[in-house]
């Protein structure tokens, strides 16, 4: 390759500053001649204000980098080396839609591997699948990198639906694990190595190392102890120490949601009587943003987007494209097909492992059996995962159904449908698949 | 063998009766020589009515089985072909406090697969595993045939921490599906066939033939139509439709307690408002039995046993000792090693299947993959029991609350263990692998 | 079904008038109302004296079976409820050749998984596959028993390489197997039962039961005391009885070709110029055979064609059919889908594997991991029909250079190579596959 | 650790300089304080003569390593970081009986995968696992590098037979293939990187790359056009292309033992009839060695060495035990326990694949399943590692005979017997598992 191309599908998207600064950082192992924000024309606004201040930062680096805007991703796609998608279908409008009609039946909303999850899965894989079908003709050797939740689903939904095997699926909580155990250990993270294994939003740290020796017991006993890890954007309810001690291994954040799911139910509750849903403080906080990107005289990432909480979510992407690119052969945490890594998931199911990653894509660290305790709740939430995306192809209702209910958090299958049946109705104008009319 | 010899540990129980008929009526091909009927001292009241009652059943029938009762099982166990245990430690009044500790904290009970069978185990393993440390040295030859509850989570144990290979867990609700399937298609039982998997409580029929023809789904439309299957035991609380359809298998009647969490919680607590809990009415039901019992005039089963709950536990124990002791070859749905047979669960670990029974025990039918959406919660079970057994042979406090926090009907790792505090305190006197002073 | 049909492709066999007598003796539980021999034109002389042997044996039974001749099976498949084949494309002139080349090459021919297996399976593959398609057009809920050879990698091909699911291979090695231990105990074979496991032609008794008691050990005691078993057309060389001490297991009779394959190499070449091949010797024994049917006085199946080296391979096949018409549950060894019952062989691959026989097909008795000594034989010839299937239906002169490469009878690629280029040569008018010419 | 202690058991052998040439090159980063090198009593002189070059070569280094020598091991292990083994019970004169005696029978020797490895495997593994025993008592943090032969069944012994998990096993194998294939892409060998899997001595390229592309149809195009890859100690036959072709993998040199029996048999018969057995040759060059080591001026390895065949392996050795050290992260192919990584393999068994290395030791990459073709002979020489090592810790006679039978080098039972008791006599005092009187 003589200078890299870049498509972005979702570069309106309020990270992609951060994307922007990260390939400006690794100019000079990663030159990337052309970067194309696509969006849809209905975000015309959003993508013109974030792409003029792309420019603007690419300038004051004084790197040879092109920024291009389109609104026609088959005009951007020809000759890619790497695509990504950041893409909210329904925008934050939807997702406050996701959290906040299952709060009405006492039930969690949670985006990716609760109900919300699934109505966000059954909005985005048919357009990640019409996405993967125009690569397969326009840039077949391009590789899709995919930071759109609910990550883990997609990934699932791409390995069984599409033609496209050059595929991963990216998430920052492995590396916000990485750096909160850094700042409980007082040390800088790149001395903390971390074994992940799970799904997406479902991942554990198995073991935990500092400087190669394992501190994996010291790290749950500050866990334990209120020094506690938690990402930005869910509150921390603190752990039954003997609980993590019995566990023995590291729970992402994510894991509170299954763990704690009464309390994550009362607090949740809680703050949408409050401050709205996270939908919403997000939606106040994306509008903050979007002011600060205005300003004609911002030439680098505003400081308040990792308020965010999606912080090094593009710094994750800008690495994995990296490491992919120059065979790097480093170990990062993606989503990619298990291929047997972790013993009991299918072998063409999307997990989230560790990989050595090179030029041929990642290869995962193989992991064996998850310790016994926790594989009873990743099955289950692959269950979830794999009935949803079915769901999402099919159309089906009764499949979208058996997806909700069996869902860890959905207390029966009439909750599920009445549910179902509200989401729908509030989604309709997202999901084409389940309303088409048979003439 | 010239004559068989068979012991009943807890031979004491309401159920004994049942057994005795069942051995009656077969006594031409399962010539049982000597039935040792053994109970604790505590128990000798109940053991002495029901040894009687044996006594005047055999006399009846004119067969010429021995019924000896014992208040030693190393005085009955030498010579024995089976060795049966249906024991209840610390009774029904241990039992009452499985279920009603939990509904205090707004969780079910559940006697075998929820935080009640986790208390039933913890007080059975052990002494479980006592006997078959007696099997081992007295009749190493014998079959060990538990149907003591939680038989999922024995049999764990059993297969894991003892040298006894020679054993079957056995469960009624397997026969039970079947007897409902045939009422609702209005057929002899024998026409029909069902091939079940998974785990004990948590047992699926995967597919359900009429004369060897496939009426999976006319089935499943019965179930949701009103004609639906339940156990004596559970409430009926209805399906939706759609849930089944989509899940396309026969649910157990335990799987609404995962399945109906909501409802079923409503509908404990109503009843042990009113009634009193499920052990409750049980207690009463066992005092009018043994009223029964005491009757010099009785010499048959009573049919107000059949009302107990327990229905075909003891026909379907019968019927399993007389295809080991004949090499039948027949099928029948028992609670063994899984050995491979379905796909995901440990070869090590029981599991609840068809099997070929022969003389030299179950050959389970081969299952492979679980349907997608049900792998996650039999795996979660599965995680539950292993995590269980671990902590009944360890007493380890925080593998017991680690058990807890991991089931499906338990909210949060704080709930687990305020139920684990107020159980283990109200257990103790059975529960002394908890409560051991290191000197 | 009212009256059964069964079409049987390549009913000018020999073996016929074994399989008519096996439906005239069933015809009470197994209504067979039409039997269709179907066999290519120039097989007319052969089919018409076949089927006027057939013919008089129906009207001698007094039973409405219908027996009808076709050239065109086309004509005979629509409606049929069991599709029978035992094709032999080429003849016995080509398995002459498949036997007699390698020998030139001191290797030994072994029509089913040695060189030899591979060129019938070359020349058989493509032709079965084509019975496929009609039979998804024709007949689709017909059942296909397949007992051409080589029987496994046949069934391999029908299970990866068509859409037919409701298929059986089946093999007379295990019966015979049973029938000759059921000889050196001296008792009715029906007190016998063999667990058997592993491959078509590579088939182990892992456990030999007399009236379910386990006799394995002293069944391989006799096997090397000189009581040996063996079929009638694979010679006796003996076991080293210290070897089949820890083997532990009953091999088949072809496992001489492996474990002892210098001796059985000496002995075919010796045979090959002595009286001829094995080939030949059943030329000159179908001869004869052909000349007894043709007798219009002859109304039974002679006593002679137990001779042949097939014997109870039809009477497996009505056995076979009986079974699945009357959902008999009954256990048999046939070659079906793995799905998982075997250890370390793909779930969508072939073994032969006693199983339980139903309406819905046989469903294996579980195994889990074979002993490990033999692992290795079994993955080697799995290795080798996988290949040998891929080669056949693409055509691709590598691949079957593959195949032959790998086989544990061929010592060398280069002799790999010069076979291959022999035998295509030879069989150039059975392999049009190999032999496209592209325009 | 403040300085490093290595162990090198086997200390006396001719390969030690490399190994010590490799510490010294590392000072820097992998600090070794003290280098113990321990031999039997019986290897004095050896010992003596390396072990004085050895300090001449540090001294002249101007390293601060100490050399100590001991012909007690439990002397030397204290305190050890690393121990490393490279022994050789029965020296080459017992290995020249391996290659020999089988020869006698037209069966080839081969001293690690064949029956002479059997053999090798018999007389090493018990004071190997002796050794495992020292370590757990005299230093259990310690790491063993087991490079002793053969390889594969000592780790696989040590997994199954010892208490000893901190363990890899070596191999020059791998790293000789990146060298060749560097040769024939006329690259340096740190720009190519090959996908390692299989077994030790069995292992295959399953891809080649060079600077992170795909080159392997280069490699293979360039493997069958007469540049062809070979082991020093294997003398080149080259390969048929077209099966190179079908294969597409990379063979590893010991591949032709397997795929080209006839011709290695051949070759190694004339051999020992002009220059002896390969054992012989390396005997002479071991002479030859020897005298260039007493040469007090001699203080640098002598080039010669690279001749001995064993080249890399003390590199692979150092080179292992810096990125353990050091917790490099780099990826080297090692011997480890599968876990899982290969498909079909045991997960407790030992497989050469491509690990990350870390202080925590070799994590494997993923494999999933090894292609078709190849999987069979894998799985046959996996069979035979696990009997032969079942063979050496029982000292069983059939299970040797077994081990040996199964061997795919073998040609029938009845010959493995006559190895088998000719090679047991000629070892008998290596081997008093076999030979213990019972009074």
């Amino acid at each position: 390759m003589s200078g890299i191309k870049v498509v972005t599908i979702g570069g309106g998207s309020s990270y992609t500053p951060e994307l922007v600064e990260g390939f400006i950082k690794r100019y000079n192992e990663l030159p990337i001649k052309e970067l194309w924000l696509v969006d849809i024309p209905e975000g015309k606004e959003k993508l013109e204000t974030v792409g003029a201040l792309a420019k603007r930062m690419v300038k004051k680096a004084g790197v040879p980098m092109e920024v291009k805007l389109s609104y026609d991703r088959k005009e951007a796609l020809p000759g890619a080396d790497f695509v990504t998608t950041q893409i909210r279908v329904g925008l934050l409008e939807a997702r406050a839609k996701d959290e906040k009609i299952p709060l009405n039946y006492d039930v969690i909303g949670q985006e990716t591997n609760g109900p919300g999850g699934l109505f966000k899965g059954l909005r985005t894989i048919p357009v990640i699948l019409d996405i993967c079908k125009d690569i397969e003709t326009l840039c077949p050797n391009a590789w899709l990198i995919n930071f759109s939740n609910p990550a883990g689903m997609v990934t699932e939904a791409v390995l069984r639906y599409s033609n496209i095997t050059k595929t991963v699926g990216l998430c920052n909580v492995p590396i916000g694990m990485r750096m909160s155990v850094a700042e409980m250990l007082e040390v800088e993270p790149d001395r903390v190595h971390i074994d992940f294994a799970g799904l997406n939003h479902m991942v554990f740290g198995l073991r935990v190392y500092l400087d190669g020796e394992e501190v994996t017991g010291q790290v749950l006993d500050k866990l334990t102890s209120g020094e506690s890890m938690t990402m930005k954007n869910i509150v921390d309810l603190g752990w039954e120490p003997e609980f993590i001690q019995a566990l023995q291994i590291l729970p992402c954040p994510y894991h509170r949601y299954y763990y704690q799911t009464d309390k994550m139910l009362a607090q949740e509750k809680k703050e949408a009587n409050e401050a709205g849903s996270r939908a919403e403080v997000v939606q106040q906080l994306e509008k903050e943003l979007f002011e600060l990107y205005s300003d004609p005289e911002l030439a680098i990432k505003p400081p308040q987007l990792e308020e965010r909480g999606g912080a090094y979510y593009s710094d994750a992407a800008c690495s994995l494209i990296d490491s992919i690119y120059n065979n790097r052969g480093d170990i990062q945490p993606v989503n990619t097909r298990n291929n047997g890594a972790i013993a009991g998931i299918p072998a063409e199911s999307a997990v989230e492992v560790n990989c050595v990653i090179t030029k041929d894509g990642p290869k995962p660290i193989h992991v064996g059996e998850l310790p016994v305790p926790v594989q009873g709740l990743v099955q289950q939430i692959k269950s979830f995962e794999r009935t949803a995306a079915e769901a999402a192809v099919t159309g089906d209702y009764n499949t979208a159904l058996l997806a909700l209910a069996i869902n860890p958090l959905v207390p029966s299958d009439t909750v599920a449908k009445q549910i179902l049946d509200e989401m729908l109705e509030a989604h309709k104008a997202y999901l084409p698949q389940f309303f088409q009319t048979v003439v």
